[in-house]
């Protein structure tokens, strides 16, 4: 393990966390709600820190699997440390535990809040805990062009293997220009949901923090109903139709824009993902009008609201879904599994390796019929290898287990179960609010610290795509040679 | 597809059916409350309907894979709908649909009941349905030995390839003998238990019918209470260790027979079982003992009851588990899917799968750290194939994807989550009793019958290893060909 280079690069990734609490600074000033000089104190702590970390090592040795993984498990705690510095410094979350709590919320993109009253927190601190999903949204799409695709595993490899026509190594050969049509296609479906939010009637402030927990499906809001906050269908419609988009593969934003419409048309993960939406929608909205609102348009938009929500692990809410019949909550809790696209901003197992899981079941039936049969897996005509393969399914069976396990290590709590399966699935999945205990009216504040802890270790497994953390861990990362 | 040999088989399998039946009538004259006339009924019904499909049908054309499909599924029908007919004739469940579920939960093992007043029952009947757990059990073990291993699929490829020393095929090498083997193994723990338990002062007969509850890992008993009902750490134990004991792979008791010790201490399978056990028993114990028992050795022992009715998916009960904390609870639910060991009488995902998906995670972990190495999975010192591995993972995902659609159409029921699901896994994993709406002091009565029929059918799907049902409604499996 080259530990000069990992500093180093931990350095960096400080700096331009204190650079990036520069705009909620700037919030913080403009509004005058005393939180400003906490701003201050942790951009020096974080930037000084940063640069020392830069100077102070050698850059001898190379990124190789064991520095990538050590880099990216790391970089997120710290970040999520320094990040975390605001919350506590302004009073606004007293105790560490909690603001680390809220922190990796806000990175992983989760949302998942132990704030009881939003509505008392200064501006700038809820600028810069909406930031953070926006941030973390934005490290992700990095993250799965760039490390991930340096193991060898996860999105990125998924990514490739799917993408029909262009493979993102051919839209541009480096990752650099990768990731840049990344950002500007981030940084424009910014621009355009705060002016469409703005044009609705919400104020300026409301609209950027709100478009940062939609693009970064994230899902911290600056009221305590959340969206519901705002009674206006315009308004909600918007922010559905916007989670949606954010949960969409990014590289076929590219395409579109390059006019290949047919291959956006044709996309296997695409198809499945607005398939299941439209499924969703329609057997919740029947539920819902029958059991509860006796009004078939307000059914329908508020089950696309909700189902938008939780499939693409935004975890905004319209309405107290917990409060729903069972049909309709057992729905919600399958799509917290599901989640998003690969390649977008939105957690969960992903439609890609959903759609792997399925051929890969559809296969194994037909050996039944046809023992001596040879039946490829095809994503978009192309075969995948037996290892990618075995690799989704080992990343599906994982999750399985690390659910399975989290839930009986949090039901320790002494809640329901289907309050501790929820608060697992919903932090796993990076969504946010679960139900019972965890419900969208509810806060994870009530957990005891331990909890809270490993809430946030599941927060960041989901995120990380579960292998790179869990590969850390194994004795074998630590010994020397290669 | 040929036809007439399905026919004729069929009409074999109804014949034994009506021969299975005398017994009970026996029992039936015996005490003499007025049920011997419904057997008698039954037994002439099935046995004529039996001959008629053997002297009716041609023999010509061979059982291949699709017409095995067939046998199976069909048979597991027909033998469950015959099997159905004293409970309806005799009055004791008089709905037809009521009399359908419960004698697949017999069949299957499964020992969830619907009947509100099991006491009321008279004792032919008790016998009849506590003796389905003892066919069905018998069966899974032919089914495990003859059919699986044409289809190349499930537990006997496993079974293969997962035996370290004494392979089925070089124990014995026709099934016929295998068969044999297992049938003796089979009576002797029948025989040695229900005289234990006589010895512990149970009557014949409750000691007969709990015996076959038992050894067919089924949980059908004569009292309301369950085991519960017999207020003696003696006979709890007994069954305990006989629930144990029946969840183990019997082969491994023949290499005990044959003096081959060493290999059964060996097996991988056998000490995941046991380990899973122990470690479950002590959790729950000092989660219980803290919470409720302030008693550890009364804690010890009903936690190691109820583990052992719960992974060996028996489902006696001695206390109400479900009023346990959701710690407690949460660990049984995770048992339920676990199961015994492949080559035994009990269902769930069986610990020789896990065992091997905990090796395919272990072997993705190394992947990432070292890409290049090509690292085979070992069962018992073989390799295991790649096509072994895969359809093992696919049985995980699709027994998963299953539990989770399945949970979704229950909860239409209007239950809670927590009853939908663990009604789901409990049937899925032919366990019996779940928790909350189906826990061990309830029964399945309250459901309506689309219901109960969804239920029985994932009774079926559980103990026919899923693909054999699943693959049998492809289109496919009906066109002409081969």
């Amino acid at each position: 393990m080259s530990y000069g280079i990992i500093i180093k690069v931990l350095g960096y990734l400080l700096t331009i966390e204190a650079a990036f609490m520069v705009p909620s600074l700037l919030v913080a000033l403009y509004y005058n709600q005393g939180d400003a000089i906490s701003f201050l104190i942790s951009i020096i702590l974080t930037g000084i820190l940063g640069f020392f970390m830069i100077k102070m090592s050698s850059s001898k040795g190379r990124i190789k699997v064991k520095e990538g993984l050590a880099i990216v498990t790391f970089g997120w705690f710290l970040v999520s440390f320094f990040g975390s510095l605001p919350f506590v410094i302004s009073g606004s979350i007293p105790f560490w535990v909690d603001a680390f709590f809220e922190t990796v919320s806000g990175l992983t993109t989760t949302g998942a809040t132990l704030v009881k009253d939003v509505e008392a927190l200064p501006k700038g601190i809820l600028f810069w805990r909406s930031f953070t999903h926006w941030i973390g949204g934005m490290g992700i799409l990095v993250f799965t062009v760039a490390f991930l695709s340096m193991l060898g595993i996860g999105a990125f490899q998924i990514f490739k293997a799917e993408s029909p026509g262009p493979i993102p190594d051919k839209i541009a050969p480096r990752i650099r220009d990768t990731a840049k049509i990344l950002y500007i296609t981030y940084f424009t479906i910014t621009i355009v949901q705060t002016v469409l939010l703005r044009l609705g009637g919400m104020p300026w402030f409301e609209s950027l923090v709100h478009t940062f927990g939609t693009v970064g499906t994230g899902g911290f809001s600056t009221k305590n109903a959340s969206i519901g906050a705002f009674n206006s269908t315009y308004i909600h419609m918007i922010t559905a139709i916007f989670m949606v988009l954010s949960g969409i593969n990014f590289a076929l934003y590219y395409s579109l824009f390059k006019g290949n419409r047919r291959e956006v048309l044709r996309d296997e993960e695409l198809r499945l993902y607005l398939g299941i939406i439209a499924s969703a929608v329609i057997l919740i909205a029947f539920n819902i009008n029958k059991t509860i609102y006796n009004n078939m348009a307000l059914s329908f938009r508020d089950a696309f609201f909700q189902v938008s929500s939780v499939i693409t692990t935004t975890g905004y809410s319209t309405v107290d879904f917990d409060k729903w019949p069972t049909f309709s909550k057992s729905i919600l809790f399958l799509l917290m599994f599901i989640g998003g696209c690969a390649g977008s901003t939105a957690g969960g197992i992903k439609g890609i390796r959903i759609l792997v899981l399925f051929k890969l079941i559809k296969r194994e039936i037909s050996k039944i019929l046809h023992p001596r049969a040879v039946i490829p897996i095809k994503v978009g005509g192309r075969t995948l290898s037996n290892e990618t393969v075995a690799s989704i399914a080992s990343f599906f069976i994982l999750y399985i287990i690390i659910f399975a396990l989290g839930t009986m290590v949090i039901s320790l709590e002494g809640i329901d179960l289907e309050s501790a399966a929820s608060s697992v699935a919903a932090t796993l999945g990076d969504v946010g609010p679960g139900f019972g205990f965890v419900g969208p009216t509810q806060n994870y504040s009530q957990f005891s610290n331990w909890s809270k802890l490993l809430l946030s270790l599941f927060m960041l497994l989901g995120r990380l795509e579960l292998f790179t953390i869990v590969a850390l861990c194994m004795p074998k990362s630590w010994k020397g040679g290669d």
